[in-house]
């Protein structure tokens, strides 16, 4: 077993009560790595193949994202076909960035954590690219 | 909008498939962050407190583990009080490095798109440590 660290240094060390759950359930962090690269928007039909989702699937994301103020959705027509754009809000960008303050932390934590044998697989995984 | 790149580059870009949602799941990932950075092992009262998890979360979280063979957990007694340890496995250490990788590229992903004002705090946020 491990030597316990104080008290003070464990509580919650490795809670990570900033990985928000509406950003961090995959198909919505996939559809909002998306917007984040493309900020001026993409259509539906982009965004489904970005984050290889069924129309059902990604429509129901998208709901959930656009009830939490993180993406909005606009409806229109060119050349009579009907297209709907997704975009990241400001306020989603925001949250994203702290979401993914988070996630560099468990990152960091983790190849901390990890020293497998020099040479190995998983030691040049985890090492900068 | 953004201009729409070849369908090539397009197809699952950022599908993040490798996202095991064993692992995934924000209160697993905080235990096995937990079990990674201590490979000999926790109890169960150590890492509900690194994990600020309740007593009947981490244990519902710990089984889901164990049946997918990526923690073991040893039941015994010290000075006639149960003792509870948890280990990560060897699958499980080689499951949460590969986890691992895809997390790192949804950050250098998220770290490309994002390009702030120099000297904002979000800047300062994706700024390598």
């Amino acid at each position: 077993m491990d030597e316990p660290r104080s008290s003070q240094q464990r509580k919650g060390r490795f809670a990570y009560e900033g990985l928000d759950r509406v950003i961090h359930e995959r198909a919505r962090l996939s559809v909002l790595t998306s917007l984040v690269a493309h900020p001026r928007g993409l259509l539906f039909s982009d965004l489904k193949e970005f984050c290889r989702l069924t129309d059902g699937n990604l429509s129901r994301h998208l709901q959930v994202l656009q009830e939490a103020r993180l993406v909005e959705i606009s409806k229109g027509f060119e050349a009579n076909r009907p297209l709907t754009r997704c975009r990241i809000t400001v306020q989603g960008r925001r949250r994203y960035l702290e979401y993914l303050g988070v996630l560099e932390q468990v990152v960091r934590d983790a190849a901390g954590a990890t020293k497998p044998e020099p040479g190995s697989r998983a030691l040049r995984k985890l090492a900068p690219a």
